[in-house]
């Protein structure tokens, strides 16, 4: 029953959609893959919109309310910050500022995760109410699943919830 | 002073009253707990919200200012979205896109979590400022602690702030 | 590779700047270093405002977008509730809620952390991002340092993001 938890596993529940949340996420999960860790993102809820296909926004969906969800959530072009957000001029700002100082923008986080081997999973009952298909989301997202897979897999992961 | 953390056990700080937060911390702790782990939510600030016998909003609490904040903060019926809450509505879009797709909703999870056992602890600081009184949480708050006490019981467990 | 987590230790991550989720992250930190915890908090992002020497709003940073932000954002005494904020009425009458109920108000656990020896780091990145020096921040920040180094330090504590 007792499992020591491998300092090199790291879990990230990323359930936040807010662009400065999603930035730390990746922030730390791509410093932990740099320096040999194993990490997993789970997306889910309002994560998910860091990993649709469609960057802006689309009222994918079947139902007239999945519809409205996911065309007023958006994609990773979208994401707005957790406060002073100003209708969405801030995101950009704050990339700007990034750029200013050589920090790596959101894109490129997410193009580092993937080529640091971080593994991108999407909950499939967060997909399943808001109608979002696997085929909407970057090819990055190799697996689909549910919160007992998850926590099956985090046993021996430090697990942190953004 | 080295031990182990039980891969079997999670301690959920519910922090957050956002209903989509709220739905996240019960459906990790149903999870956890339907897959014979030992699980404990510990309620404090908005969270307690979710704890409130009377579901509506009600002006509980001795001094203005709590009555004031109870009533704002309301119950499990007045949980609001975190974004594109729209003055109350989402949440009950939500819980309509959740039933649709037959994926339990809050009450039923808030069920599901007291018959598989989960253990819910309130927090006794956050009580004592907020004014609330036990006996006006729903019975299946069987404990009332403070932080040390919550950490000294999840020495060997997951901690996951929500 | 395996380690077990010291039950004794937690690293919590502040990015928040929500005045409730301050005050959340440092009654925690103060009941674990209480208890004989070793406790870092690493403040990244908003969190950084809580750290700053100028606990007003003041226009700091060398970019017009730095000013900008740093004003907008203040310092310990603007961090606003992350609901119910009322233009920052908010904080101050949780203050007041506290007080009445000879509850730590926040800047007597900031000082009740720093007494029991609770480690302040601030994140280089976010730093760099907002143009906050280290000059403009309280002399309890004894460390600056990346997400890899708190990774490091942290392998065998609990994390917990605020």
């Amino acid at each position: 029953m007792d499992l020591p938890v491998d300092k090199k596993k790291i879990s990230i529940v990323c359930f936040s959609g807010d662009f400065d949340k999603i930035v730390a996420a990746f922030t730390i999960a791509t410093g932990a893959a740099a320096t040999n860790r194993e990490v997993t993102m789970f997306f889910t809820f309002w994560g998910l919109n860091a990993l649709k296909r469609n960057k802006g926004r689309a009222a994918t969906g079947k139902s007239i309310m999945a519809k409205a969800f996911n065309f007023l959530m958006g994609g990773l072009n979208n994401l707005p910050l957790s406060r002073l957000n100003f209708g969405g001029i801030s995101p950009k700002l704050m990339t700007g500022m990034m750029k200013k100082h050589n920090v790596a923008t959101l894109p490129e986080l997410v193009e580092a995760a993937h080529l640091l081997g971080v593994r991108i999973v999407a909950c499939e009952m967060a997909m399943h109410i808001l109608e979002i298909e696997k085929s909407e989301m970057i090819e990055e997202v190799k697996d689909v699943a549910g919160v007992a897979t998850f926590l099956n897999e985090s046993e021996n992961s430090h697990i942190i919830f953004i």
